[in-house]
């Protein structure tokens, strides 16, 4: 069975975990809703995560900034400056591109020896795209001439007006990444948490990238949602944290999601392709069925933010250590991972089409999505097994109001019982429990297995 | 004890609930976020929210759509034209203010019985209200002239562009409410959930809208989080559909909450109040110490929003009901719930300041929130006595692990035990965990409930 990013995209479309943002207008560039199925597995990892890092742990706590924020705060960043996409338009045929992406695209396509296998362009500067352009003649995919403008560089931060003016001064932008707020929230964290260096601050929200080349489904939306933990450390310190942390996320992946363990790797950056901040960077890839894709960062940020906030605004950002005495601007090593992208993982990799012999003894085939059950957004289907049978009905709706108090189920009553399981096996409900004449008498149902297709009889009260 | 606004926010400052937004930077307008314990208390309630409206329902589910979406939903839901702010500048000292606004405060000062006393401005003509200030006389607050410019509508949507030119054709808007996104994706939802009418979409998530004069902490803030209902139901069955909702929302204020009964008022809006779109208005309020403040929205918004989109989209809208094949545009009785201001009553209900009799027989102050458990941010503070006893520590750490596993917990370690409590009664803790020497020898721990303060020892076990 062959895997194809259009297997997963037009599954979730049509199951109900994944609509287009705005279809009924035609849609607006690559953005994606999550429907009711693809909300719950969103929320399921999301509240994971929390629990592994902020609920589990003494030196983990939570916050929840805005995403308008004073426009200072990216002055202060850098990214008012620096956070740009080298953009250049074609002259014949007047198509705009992203000279580092049809870089990247040509050197995905060659077999040229000397273009270096991890180059991924973020971090080149302008001249050496254009030289390398011309040197390697890499023509307009649209109209195939070699005749560019030159590089200009585009902002990525979306831009609006607070109050009744569309001026400078109104100016401010969607935040691009969470962990801003991070930083600049530190101090009132530490004057009021009775926090110990170290500690960390975990955020879980939305930021903007307004990219010009957006795609493949929801992995590079405009809109996306961040976990980030920046987890502040005493310098001497730091790199002993990047591999703790480096070994925790590895578990995150593996034993918490359940990846499978070569599907997941940590590839450290080359220094030409970290962010200029960090001091040391890992990119967690997962090896969807088609490519590896990035799905975490791990960065060692050293003190490069909080000393340009102290800069920037004037206050303090020193850590005073209580039993040395000694001040000092802690380090920080960050996690920044893709909420959008791991609910994308997780669908790639449980995704499962499958033969199997029917009662019958035919060969059949089936979608079976094989969440564990942590991440499976319905954990019971409670299926009466005769519609028009009032007391089946009324013994299913009280089984489901007393197991939804603790799991989330779905009642479904309708169809033939065949074609109940196979729905729930395409949006990988762990458990069918069919409720049949047997269940009036004696107080037992069938529960049937997802993967195995295994059924068998148990009394209600052990379930519950 | 009289509670004050000032009470509440310099009480969730301090103790780490909410922080002026971008703060180190001059702060951003009424830009405020929660911080460790707040954003804990916010998760809580939206969970509960979940967990009663979709969770345990069979008829409600749930979606998560962008903020950004196509421009189109907005012309359609005539947020373009019509969703404005009454804006006029005094021409003699030059400030601008809302006229609604100006009214409003006038008639909340004033004795004049002819003044209709739930007046709210929202939608009253303009011409009406220009009227209105120069019969009363209502001069302006800065300078005391009575010299306006005429009145000017501003629309409270958030602009901004997608792509990289600035032009009306990448003009996309921030949602200013939730609610359309499950407009739009309703088909999407008819076409793959195999719903029947009756039944509802939900969604949590932030909207923005550029208000002049946001305020009141984080009662009126430009970025905000709803918690929204769309319950879509045949015509003839809205009456007593919004009636059931009525009272389901009732219980959600007193019995899921626990918000005293005289604090919670479903007001009916007279038909000049409520929003256009409505045919019936009941705004829920509850009695914060300083006045009484709209929290909740229900209206009838009938099929105007179905109709509309179908309209500008050319998209079917009809549900065909599979009994008597009878195509019809269901009806919509909305739930609107601003989270953020959730939180805000939440936190203002529970917030005590008592008297009580220390160990020595002096009389001493304490503030105390008293949050319910499912509210509470943490559940259980776990207090080893001595810090410098390492077999106090580890048992401490070691029950950590377990307790946390299942409640949200915080380990404190240091200072007076005294103050220990005194800091968990300030941020609602339900109960504290003494480890002390007894617990070396016999596994037993004292409990302390804090709202009596008495302790009983009992066995670790029987917590666990
Ligand atoms: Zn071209
Ligand atoms: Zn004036």
């Amino acid at each position: 069975m062959e895997i194809k990013l259009d297997t997963i995209s037009s599954w979730a479309k049509r199951k109900g975990f994944v609509y287009p943002g705005s279809e009924i207008y035609g849609g607006l560039g690559n953005a994606w809703d999550f429907g009711p199925y693809g909300i719950e597995l969103k929320n399921n990892i999301r509240d994971l995560w929390w629990k592994e890092f902020v609920h589990k742990r003494q030196d983990i706590i939570a916050l929840d900034t805005q995403i308008l924020m004073n426009k200072k705060v990216w002055q202060a960043s850098g990214h008012v400056a620096g956070f740009n996409d080298p953009l250049m338009d074609c002259k014949k045929c007047k198509n705009r591109f992203r000279a580092d992406k049809l870089i990247e695209e040509y050197i995905n396509k060659s077999n040229d020896s000397q273009v270096p296998k991890n180059w991924a362009g973020e971090g080149t500067p302008t001249e050496n795209l254009s030289e390398y352009i011309i040197e390697k003649n890499i023509i307009c995919p649209k109209c195939g001439a070699l005749d560019y403008t030159e590089i200009r560089k585009f902002n990525l931060m979306f831009k609006t007006h607070q109050g009744v003016i569309d001026n400078d001064e109104n100016l401010v932008y969607l935040r691009p990444e969470t962990c801003q707020g991070i930083f600049v929230d530190y101090k009132n964290i530490l004057n009021t948490m009775r926090v110990r260096v170290p500690f960390g601050i975990a955020q879980v929200g939305k930021a903007f990238r307004n990219e010009i080349t957006p795609g493949q489904f929801i992995y590079r939306q405009r809109e996306f949602e961040q976990m980030e933990i920046e987890y502040f450390v005493h310098p001497d310190d730091a790199k002993d944290s990047y591999e703790y942390w480096k070994d925790e996320f590895y578990k995150w992946w593996t034993d918490i999601l359940g990846i499978d363990k070569e599907k997941i790797e940590a590839r450290e950056l080359p220094k030409e392709e970290a962010a200029h901040y960090s001091d040391c960077t890992h990119d967690f890839e997962y090896k969807f069925p088609w490519a590896w894709g990035e799905i975490q960062a791990l960065n060692n940020r050293t003190d490069y933010d909080l000393k340009n906030h102290q800069k920037h605004s004037g206050v303090d950002m020193q850590y005073s250590d209580p039993k040395t005495g000694f001040r000092y601007i802690p380090y920080v090593i960050e996690s920044s991972i893709g909420l959008n992208r791991t609910a994308f993982v997780v669908m790639a990799n449980y995704y499962n089409e499958e033969k199997y012999i029917d009662p019958k003894g035919n060969e059949q085939n089936r979608i079976v999505i094989k969440f564990p059950f942590n991440i499976a957004p319905i954990k019971y289907a409670i299926l009466p097994l005769m519609e028009k049978n009032q007391e089946m009905l009324d013994k299913g709706k009280e089984f489901f109001e007393k197991l939804s108090d603790k799991y989330v189920c779905e009642f479904d009553k309708s169809g033939n019982i065949g074609k109940r399981y196979r729905r729930q096996d395409e949006i990988g409900t762990p458990y069918c429990i069919t409720i049949d004449n047997q269940t009036l008498q004696d107080q037992t149902v069938t529960i049937r297995d997802r993967d195995t297709m295994q059924q068998k009889r148990i009394k209600i009260d052990e379930l519950l």
